[in-house]
């Protein structure tokens, strides 16, 4: 465990396409000497738009249905304008924060993205964990990685992850971990 | 899956003994029909305090070493006066209400307490989701239940959990984890 004190976020990313068009993206960030750090693949939207328009908003939100979404084709949030950027956040954010990049590492597989905050709001306040919300995380990674993961590893993960799910969710959660094993079971792998 | 829509989010709650100490206690409430349920075994300090005083602090806080602390000795938080009860809440609340009790199911094992919301103040905002710091939540439950499961299973769920710590820790996470870790070994389970 080599890291030093750079804990990872997930967050949902949200940058403004060339059409004007709105794109939210989840993604681990973390925030080191002053900056948050978003690293997006290349390519992608995200970094097609961070680059073009060196700005984005960070989306602190505790709705799981916008994480397991964004792989199962539900991608349409309501949004209201930033204050201080050229761009929108998420109504479900609990807090977002406005960034403006000053500076970019330009690399393969990610670059990364140094973002200065320039604005901040806070809309509802945080209610403490949920393990639902965490295990809806895991899922989504777990189902963004099928065809890299053997199917007995996936099932034993789900199997536990399962029991969060059914002790601690409320209905966005439900609704959220649906989304996910449907996409799972038509990858072809067999969960309960 | 048959529970509808009670959601249970980990919090911390504060209570005060007889003789004046505040006592904090992890714990999963709900909100339910506007009141929030909190829901101490009996007998325990908490159940006591809460059933003497009719009043508690909800602290929702994002640092996990109060939840591995309360199983590992580490116990001593800073707290703050409250605005509307006589208590407490602890300064590493991103958020925390004040409840007054209105109403009590006195059952085992397990009393309900139905607090109302009196006051509720924010600290600082959420930052969004941190995979190590639900890790921690999880392994905090299993250190709680060594002699309810086998050995192997405790194992397997740690090594699964034992990835995010890895990826997404920062200090706080990594020093609770410690924590929880040398709890379980010092129990004669064998981890890495």
């Amino acid at each position: 465990m080599a890291r030093l004190n750079s804990r990872i976020h997930e967050v949902v990313v949200t940058t403004i396409a060339e059409s004007g068009q709105p794109h939210s993206a989840p993604m681990g960030v973390s925030e080191v000497g002053g900056y948050f750090h978003v690293k997006p693949f290349q390519p992608s939207q995200t970094y097609d738009n961070l680059k073009r328009t060196g700005q984005c908003t960070l989306n602190f939100t505790d709705d799981v249905r916008i994480f397991a979404g964004a792989l199962t084709g539900h991608r349409d949030w309501p949004t209201r304008p930033c204050n201080k950027i050229d761009g929108v956040y998420l109504t479900a954010a609990l807090t977002h924060i406005e960034l403006k990049i000053a500076k970019i590492d330009d690399i393969q597989p990610r670059a990364c993205f140094y973002g200065e905050l320039v604005a901040e709001e806070t809309h509802a306040p945080f209610r403490g964990f949920n393990r639902a919300q965490s295990a809806v995380i895991e899922a989504a990674i777990l189902a963004s990685r099928l065809q890299m993961l053997p199917a007995e590893k996936i099932q034993q993960e789900l199997a536990y992850l399962a029991i969060a799910i059914e002790k601690t969710a409320g209905e966005r959660e439900l609704e959220a971990w649906g989304w996910l094993m449907d996409k799972i079971k038509q990858a072809g792998i067999n969960i309960e």
